[in-house]
């Protein structure tokens, strides 16, 4: 019997019949402030599963190894089951939100190099920053690990860049995870959505992505709404594709 | 005209007649939670200064680079000027403090390697936890004074560790701040005392530290002093030496 592993803030994991598989369903639920402001809104869990399907698509036709299996429903994806890694990897190609405001650096700003910084996935402990030298302290990944995580995490970076310049969004910082298959492998996993990016549209400077929602800047859904059609015309696929 | 170029909060810095020697006055204040909790505690000055004498003529004679010159009073001290390189380098050999905090581990666990970490000093954004990637990205310090700073830092551990054992005290954690000569040569500045490191007691398991004014756990001089009267015991001098 498929059962439930565990609901999360934007998603819940179900298993399937194969162990090496797991149902995710996108839900309504948005949050901010790491859970302390809580809403519904309708449609959300579909627009991000729609616009992570496209974006984990085109990441695995680039030769980026992802848990992406196939979408089944508006809201729902098979995934392959991994051991998350319990970090979130961010890295922000233009300062803006916790950023701007820790180091005083203006929102918009940018840098030689994009920044990287790891959080430690605790919700218990309010998602801590950490460094590679505590990572490795505490044993929560290897130095391999790390060095494969960023390694990714940068070919994502030249790859989205380029894909949401092309459809006049500017990608200013975003955020992965990664976990462990059976056999040690890591590879990308979660979801990739304005949920956890930051998404600028390049001629209005108009914020596309989450911050609508914590900022109280507009209705979210008419964002996502535009980042999917952007994204579908830009590859070629109809909402419904994965029927 | 010697004039106080800095007003810390622990010490002043004073300008010489040579340009290139400042002359540190070590106060009797006391603060805590960056500022917040703040007294005059009669004899901390002088401690601090004694006990950072002999660390630092000890560290000199081990090869490591400071920017100590000599102890001229009871309080005052002459060192090399340098700009300072706004990092406090904080290696961590036994969890403690806000390390346990943010992560949840118990005060007294050990590590496989000592865990190493920088602060961005700045009283205005209250010191945050930065890692290299934003040193660099924000040009705070380059990739080789990175290097070379954990370099000075793992062989400080590995002497004072010693040193400290010797006379019954563990070094659990430290704090340290290097400059740039004008060449651009980097040393080892500020200050080594009890206000910027953790030492317990072996036997007793005690804190001999800054923690017994942040905790409210005892009389702050007459840890120090002991930690004064153990160095001097070991190392040989009187406190009196640099007369
Ligand atoms: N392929 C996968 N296998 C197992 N767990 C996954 C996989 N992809 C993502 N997860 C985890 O499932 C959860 C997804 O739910 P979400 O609502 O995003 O949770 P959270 O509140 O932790 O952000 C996250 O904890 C995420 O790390
Ligand atoms: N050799 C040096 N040359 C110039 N500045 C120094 C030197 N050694 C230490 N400093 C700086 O002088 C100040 C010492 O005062 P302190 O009371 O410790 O200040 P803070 O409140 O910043 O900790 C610090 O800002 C420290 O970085
Ligand atoms: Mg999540
Ligand atoms: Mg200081």
């Amino acid at each position: 019997m498929e059962k439930m592993i565990y609901a999360g803030k934007a998603k819940q994991m179900w298993t399937t019949t194969d162990e090496d598989v797991l149902r995710v369903v996108y839900t309504n639920q948005a949050t901010a402030l790491n859970g302390k402001k809580k809403t519904e809104i309708e449609g959300k869990g579909r627009l991000n599963n729609l616009i992570s399907t496209l974006i984990f698509k085109y990441l695995n036709a680039q030769g980026v190894h992802t848990h992406f299996i196939k979408t089944i429903s508006n809201d729902e994806e098979l995934v392959r089951k991994v051991q998350i890694i319990p970090l979130e990897m961010v890295t922000r190609n233009i300062a803006a939100g916790h950023f701007s405001t820790r180091f005083n650096i203006k929102e918009g700003a940018t840098f030689v190099k994009p920044i990287e910084e790891s959080y430690f996935k605790s919700d218990e402990l309010d998602d801590p920053f950490i460094n590679n030298s505590q990572i490795f302290g505490l044993k929560i990944a290897t130095e391999e690990e790390i060095e494969y995580m960023w390694q990714v995490s940068r070919k994502v970076d030249q790859l989205l860049t380029a894909l949401f310049a092309s459809i006049g969004l500017q990608l200013v910082d975003y955020k992965l995870e990664f976990g462990r298959l059976k056999d040690g492998t890591v590879i990308l996993a979660d979801e990739f959505s304005p949920d956890n990016c930051r998404l600028w549209d390049v001629k209005s400077k108009k914020h596309m992505d989450k911050d609508v929602f914590r900022r109280n800047l507009g209705d979210l859904t008419t964002v996502y709404k535009e980042v999917l059609t952007r994204l579908e015309t830009k590859l070629g696929e109809g909402a419904n594709k994965w029927r």
